[in-house]
């Protein structure tokens, strides 16, 4: 270790010290042991451009354990990213990407920011095989990561490894820190599994460093050796010791709480530092760091300088490539969307997305996804795809854009953040929208950070008929309806399915959920892909109107075939369609009280949980239980999805309120 | 294989292919291929008696792959077990423990099944532990289970294996069907890990058996030797033809959807069957099954005679077992919730939770429990806590009630629904609230299921503070309100967090949440431990009230506070506390409307989504965004979770209503 080396880890420890002491949050003890390694990875291996920061050919690093906050934020100030050091002192408790340029992701909940290394190596291996070329290697980049032992406990890195094993993503570097210490205790109460050898029979090349504390040319010839495996992801275990320096370290009692004064002040002492400076970094640590952003500078201007070269002999590919680095859909694409008349047979939503995909994928190139062992079922697989898999496999190659994610609802999640924060592509995923709940921990983050993925959720009610309870969802529109910055979209027919991928893939910033039927609905009158967009509208207006039937997905057709029985019997029924309660909120009030005027009252019906409804609807045909196995149309008469018990409940709505005033659901304080 | 071996395991082949045609859902080919290891398990190791399915020392069976669902219910149907031939004609598409006595778990989810087993085996290894004696060994049954390739996909059904590892189960023995097959196609589109390497790494006992169509002899063998293996939990690998004997055994083709009239009628010819029968049980396969039956009563039999002889021996731990096995609770237990006074110090709900769990944890010695590696933020230790660990570890013992889940969230509830499956104990867990989505897969079964396990979870809000909008729930009340059969309960001081554990114990067949806080909160002015079990309740009333404001949790004593400003401006306000919206809506709507008067308006105050408030309140002050990293106070004044702002939302719904009739919040159509 040379002096400037020594120097640079010490001034890590004892700002990420300082940092945590004065946020009075965060976590001390990672930082400081991970310093060695982050010290290696960004002074000899990382290569990115503080100006920069979206620089589409940069590594990517991750820290997965991202309790160790302080650790990136450090690394970026001295790398010279726009983080200044009052930023520093107000380090959140975990990396916010949608906040701070140069964080890639945001991680904390654990084993996410792992299985989104895997979605950004994916990207990375895809983006290669479709733009390099003989003497351009534009995509060249690496995506490393350091990970503790709490996120590979998780499940969701679980599945995540063993995809990355399968798909031999050798572009992936791993470094776990293995300091023996979680929350609890010594990992011996609850982790004595042989790490390792489970990384390897995923399929992963693995390393291991007995001193991280010290050995700097060990981390240094390991991430060298993992960087020559093209075939493999990689997994560097790397012993170190938590809150080194601290009279605690080695301990739990370094890994969730700030030092104290005294104990700060003794490391410092301890490393050669002035006790008695804080958020102290030495000039000659300033000035060496200052290399980063050169050698960044540099690399991005060589790579600029390439793809003018490209444009010349691939202008095609070229064209392609930027327009998707400026974030761009193809002009027109919309076009490309079926439309429906009423005459149209009836068809169930997932195969109208079927359709969909298969108008689209084609044209709109960067759409790059698969589903989670449903393809059958989701019908996401569109007729040219090829599967994304390692080409020695012989089922697919790097250019396929067609990815088995196996059993695997979180980590497919997490890899579709992974692959949305990499760049250059949109991916989406399916599985049976009960099951998105398997994969809530990377939904939300895909909502926080605003990425824009694609969940294609079919088998989306009571209405999937025979596979029972189990795979019923009745909780879970609510959940998601609850969940900030998520569109959630149930279309009803083919009109407001083609309007539903309008919607997901105009929102760059917002991720979104498609409620998919298993079974047939009919193409109804006056659905529209334009009013989809509006999140509910009119689809049946009279004058003097008794009630206002409201319907999602295929409980609109449900209520239009109830509105005709009232109507048979002189009630003046009309119908709304609300594909989405999330963009019809963000409507204006003029345009919400006219498809929900004042004084009329509302029965809404949706084969979900009622819960959240009285928010526009004065009665509800709804779930209040779990399903049942059966036949859907049995199922759905049992729970009273039919033209009759919505009618039943209008008339009675109508009967209550009868001489009453009827509650806006607009207007409300 | 002897004949009649042969002869029924066809049976079992022909009647699945059978079954799953008439039901016209579920899947023919695991449990067609499953048909050797079923036999083998049934007929020579697994003891049970179908007169008296809950009998506690039984041998457990689980199904982790539960689409191969009518593999279990013929099973049981053959063992004699109440599954008639017309229960059998409509097999639900998925295992239903609610429904069918004999069904330990109900599976479908996958990994859940599998997850569940490690909690039947430390359930097993515990009470072993606990009730054994020289000569009495009372619990000394096995759990066996039969899981597919999905299941080990899933990131749950990893975090168990690790964590079974950990614990050394040696009761524990997984008979994995390997058929290569998912429902994407072969296994090498997604899965190519080597699996029994994993579990190696996990510290399994491993075996491999490359016939299991037809190596009967190799699969006992094998489960006689994991048998001898009593410090590891053991998996042997079954190579296994799905669907064999049809004309597509071998693919996909035979995975998830029923084989054609023409295929069964050719299986049956194939085994010697008449092609004409359907649903055909020889008489000689009924002969051969009725020994299951004889077996199992004698064993509880002689087991009822061993317990008799225990009683004389060991009265005291006799009487104990006996009471659990009643599933009562221990007479007066309740009476040492403590109960608190205005004048007690403001406290953390998590911290009065402590306290409930050190005052009740040895009166009530079937809990057991602990936390995802949070227990000092969780506080789920009690003062005389041992360790659930293997004993050689000298960390804990069998005998220990605190179990060391890890960073595994979704392991841990699925281990807790394995524990109340099998009898004796009451499970607990803790993480933060917002990590219980992590674990929706399982909780959502709890719930389905209706097992009595109680989800401690803290750090309940924005109000944690520093870790910042990764950590802090949004959605998550909404998500659990709208799933059927669980108890929410948010406490809002000492007596409301009493309550709340007299509420999730006495809730024999419902699972429990408790939203607990990181900060702390003062003791209130009528708060109740009774009360408290009715939902919501008024704290302070005043007549011709203006407003009533409502409250949850750490935001009750925020709407008191506001009371006492608006007070003081001349406005008559009520504040509801409203700990649990289950209990309220299971109260009489005399009691509800007493809650809520109508012509009064509301406003809520919860710092959490909005998402459902309508039902109860007319303005909200909640969440409609991500939290924020920073100080707690800080960040609930950032989103207006003060005593100014609840006051100030509260004349903005006077004014509204002024000279408007207010809709009644109870009396709905």
């Amino acid at each position: 270790m040379t002096d400037i080396t020594a120097l640079s880890i010490n001034t890590i420890r004892t700002l990420a010290a300082d940092v945590v002491r004065k946020a009075n949050s965060g976590h001390p003890g990672a930082p400081m042991g991970c310093a060695p390694m982050a010290q290696v990875l960004f002074s000899k291996f990382i290569t990115g451009n503080p100006s920069n920061p979206y620089w589409i050919n940069r590594d990517r690093f991750i820290l997965s354990n991202g309790h160790a906050c302080v650790l990136q934020y450090i690394m970026l100030h001295l790398a010279g990213y726009d983080v200044t050091m009052d930023d520093l002192k107000q380090t959140p408790g975990h990396p916010e990407a949608h906040l701070t340029p140069g964080i890639e992701v945001t991680t904390g909940p654990l084993g996410q920011g792992f299985a989104n290394s895997v979605g950004s190596a994916i990207s990375g291996e895809h983006l290669a095989a479709l733009f390099n070329k003989p003497g351009f290697d534009l995509f060249n980049n690496h995506t490393y990561v350091i990970t503790g032992d709490g996120c590979l406990q998780e499940g969701v890195a679980s599945e995540a490894a063993s995809l990355a094993g399968h798909l031999q993503l050798g572009n992936l570097i791993v470094l776990y820190d293995d300091n023996h210490i979680s929350i609890d205790g010594d990992t011996e109460l609850s982790f004595t599994e042989d790490v390792l050898k489970r990384f390897e029979a995923y399929g992963w090349h693995t390393q291991e460093i007995t001193d991280g504390d010290h050995d700097l040319n060990g981390i240094t010839a390991a991430v060298e050796n993992a960087k020559k495996v093209t075939d493999k992801p990689s997994i560097i275990k790397i012993r170190t010791t938590i809150g080194i320096g601290s009279k605690n370290q080695g301990t739990e009692k370094v890994h969730g709480s700030p030092l104290s004064a005294e104990d700060i002040a003794n490391i410092k002492t301890k490393f050669g530092f002035d006790s008695d400076k804080h958020f102290y970094i030495p000039d000659e640590v300033r000035e060496y760091w200052r290399s980063f952003g050169e050698r960044g500078q540099k690399a991005e201007n060589d790579w600029n300088n390439l793809l003018n070269s490209y444009k010349d002999k691939y202008p095609e590919e070229a064209a392609d490539l930027i327009r998707r680095l400026s974030n761009k859909l193809p002009n027109n694409w919309a076009a490309a969307l079926p439309r429906y008349t009423p005459s149209d047979p009836a068809v169930a939503t997932r195969k109208l997305s079927e359709t969909v995909l298969n108008k689209i994928a084609d044209i709109v190139p960067e759409l790059i996804g698969g589903s989670a062992d449903l393809t059958g079922s989701n019908l996401t697989r569109w007729k040219t795809a090829v599967d994304f898999q390692h080409p020695s496999t012989n089922i697919g190659n790097y250019k396929g854009k067609y990815i088995r994610y196996g059993v695997r609802e979180h980590a497919m999640a997490a890899v579709m953040n992974g692959i949305a924060a990499y760049g250059g592509l949109i991916p989406f995923g399916g599985t049976f929208l009960n099951f998105i709940t398997y994969a809530w921990g990377a939904v939300r983050l895909s909502a926080l950070t605003g990425f824009r993925v694609l969940y294609i959720m079919t088998h989306d009610s009571i209405g999937l008929g025979e596979d029972g309870p189990t795979h019923q969802p009745i909780e879970t529109l609510a959940a998601l309806r609850a969940l900030p910055n998520i569109l959630v979209l149930r279309p009803a027919d083919g009109n407001e399915t083609s309007g539903a991928y309008l919607a997901a893939l105009n929102n760059h910033h917002r991720p979104s959920v498609l409620a998919l039927t298993r079974q047939n609905l009919p193409q109804l009158h006056n659905s529209s892909v334009e009013k989809t967009l509006q999140g509910g509208y009119v689809l049946e207006e009279v004058d003097n109107a008794d009630i206002t039937l409201v319907g999602t997905g295929s409980e609109v057709s449900i209520a239009v075939d109830a509105a005709k029985l009232l109507k048979s019997e002189g009630i003046k029924p009309r119908v709304v369609s609300m594909p989405s309660f999330e963009l019809f909120g963000e409507q204006s009030v003029e345009y919400r009280s006219s498809v929900f005027p004042d004084g009329i009252p509302v029965v809404s019906v949706e084969a979900m949980s009622t819960y959240g409804w009285d928010t526009y609807s004065h009665a509800h045909v709804g779930m209040r239980t779990f399903g049942t196995s059966g036949p859907y149309k049995e199922v759905y008469k049992k729970y009273g999805f039919t033209p009759e018990n919505v009618a039943a409940k209008a008339r009675e709505t109508i009967a209550f309120y009868k001489g009453k005033s009827v509650p806006s659901v607009i207007f409300r304080p």
